[in-house]
């Protein structure tokens, strides 16, 4: 797959393929934009050929694994810059991939060389937590690059992003429910939580205090038994969860949750959640979504209460509280915006969010070329 | 075609996709090592999709063309790896790309925003020129990075690298005599020189100087005129030049020169010159050569004049004529070196200096890692 005619490269600054044969990584750093700000991102380690092994020669196998980590880390990178620019942050959009089985692969040694690769981009990249990377990798990686944010302690570390996700996807329900609803609050109000991990707990913490009645699932009992310990819940089975009968379907788990098989079965008229990449395709399902009455909350702009935490780690700002739960609670804002322009033009949430991100983006870089201009 | 997976991948440290959507600018920057010191390579300014363009739909074309980019740069980047440690350099190996026709895209806000990508790897990458780029175009770059060697002036400046070119290769014609001939001197030696530019003219003058004689061609006839108005020499057609009776054949012109067609008519016994990328494929025309009992000196290592020349501006350091003319005339014995090894070892030159070149570049690495270690 070629990169500057990939349908995902769409611009981006810059693609880095790293690689460092002590280690044996290889890894690709995608810097979609720094218009707004360093580009921030999460780093994802996972073994893109290991799919391909299954039905194809081995050299052919890494060969679409490294097709797939370059589709990966462009799409992911993008979506970054949208995020983090729908949020109003001064950080642009990018993302890492190394690629491998992190844990046959991911050695601080490795790790250290990542950090190296990092360095290299002078700031304009910094990296975070994702699937495949624990806290301790990303701590050995700031052995050798500053360029790493979402660290525990030290004097900016932010700690954990859940509390401040979960807050984020909570007000983005109330703002969901007062538009299609037309409540005020989420009194009475039927939310079906689809993952308990440490948002989704949290998540259903706020809906309580607020009056509403979860159903809930997790493939994990621990998370559901922590979850019934704390108060009351329905619990169903987590392939009937996107089907029960409530007014808010909130997917807090995996992505591609919403795509023709289950499409259809959705009774909520409302979905707002957590997760990333809800969407199977960008354009396709929220439009279905759309036509059917059904309020989509782009994922992107209602989960971005974990970024939020963190821009300060990245300026090197000690942790404003109240500053920081301000720009947390806009997201409700932001989402009644995207709503009110998706009536008017009957248009998809999910376009008419990109269509605001890149005309952030362009603005800046508008104003970045004038002011070197000058 | 993919990156990591490309067959001229070879452990690059790194490679950088750059775009930048306000100039057109498309570039790809090859970091293959930074053992020995920062990358040092041109940057080429290329329409690569052209050739594609006459046989093939634009777009795919267009893919075509940035296969070509990747192949080029990722192959050229290692030569300069092998080229700088083989000079004994303090610079690492790299080399960049820039995509389209510099006639149409060559504006000096273009070549600052590829300078500002060149600034985002924080000195690991050092441009220089190449073909389809000028030092006005540099010049340009420059204004956005301090990443940019072989400028005209300045405190560092080391001028028109082609006397130094030219002076190496003189010390590799006679290294190369000395070797096959047994010659101590090149009195009488019939060489001919094949492309009459800069480097050809000052080779010509040493040539005659060390009674020589020479045998000349250029396609463009005030070359020739020069070199005429000079002192004798013998001209012939550009298509026979490769094969007239002499001792030595010095390709000062264009690469590709040894290949199925040519080699055949060859009738001189040691190949020394100028040109880059002589061989058409490595590891063949030059093991075709040995075993003809034609000498044959690795392009790359006889002609490092020019960058050694410059490796005191990347440093900052005023330059010290002597230093550097002993450098140059190192060249002499590095090939004489690699010609005992392949003598000794029954196998090729070419093959020869890469495996030199690879083992100065590993213990540097190793040298590296050991010092972080510590």
């Amino acid at each position: 797959m070629p990169v500057f005619d990939s349908r995902s490269f769409r611009n981006h600054e810059n693609v880095v393929f790293c690689s460092d044969e002590a280690t044996g990584l290889k890894a690709i750093i995608a810097v979609h934009s720094t218009a707004l700000g360093p580009a921030t991102g999460g780093t994802r380690f996972w073994d893109y050929a290991a799919i391909h092994r299954r039905s194809a020669p081995i050299d052919v196998a890494e060969t679409r694994g490294e097709q797939d980590a370059v589709y990966d880390v462009l799409r992911l990178s993008r979506g970054m810059s949208f995020k983090n620019a729908m949020a109003g942050l001064r950080l642009g959009g990018g993302k890492s991939v190394i690629i491998g089985n992190p844990r046959e692969l991911g050695t601080p040694e490795l790790m250290r060389a990542f950090g190296r690769m990092i360095n290299r981009l002078g700031g304009n990249y910094y990296a975070a937590e994702d699937v495949g990377t624990s806290p301790d990798m990303l701590a050995a990686a700031s052995e050798t690059t500053a360029y790493v944010c979402g660290l525990d302690g030290g004097d900016f570390g932010t700690g954990d992003p859940s509390p401040h996700t979960a807050l984020g996807v909570f007000t983005g329900i109330q703002a969901s429910v007062k538009h299609r609803l037309g409540k005020d609050d989420l009194n009475g109000v039927r939310v079906a939580v689809q993952g308990l991990g440490h948002v989704g707990q949290y998540l259903v913490d706020h809906l309580r205090n607020a009056g509403a009645k979860v159903i809930v699932t997790d493939i994990v009992d621990a998370n559901i038994k922590a979850v019934l310990e704390r108060g009351e819940a329905e619990v169903v089975s987590p392939d009937e969860i996107h089907a029960v009968d409530c007014d808010v379907y909130a997917p807090c788990a995996l992505g591609g949750t919403l795509n023709p098989k289950t499409l259809g079965d959705i009774k909520a008229t409302i979905i707002a959640g957590a997760a990333n990449n809800q969407l199977e395709t960008e354009g396709k399902e929220d439009e279905q979504l759309r036509k059917r009455g059904i309020l989509y909350a782009p994922d992107y702009v209602i989960n971005a209460g974990g970024i939020i935490s963190v821009e300060s780690e990245v300026y090197k700002e000690k942790v404003d509280n109240a500053a920081r739960e301000a720009k947390v609670l806009r997201i409700g804002e932001t989402l009644t915006k995207i709503y009110e322009a998706s009536d008017k033009q009957g248009r998809p949430t999910g376009v008419i969010a990109n269509e605001m991100a890149e005309d952030i983006i362009r603005k800046a870089n508008e104003a970045k070329l004038a002011a070197a201009a000058e």
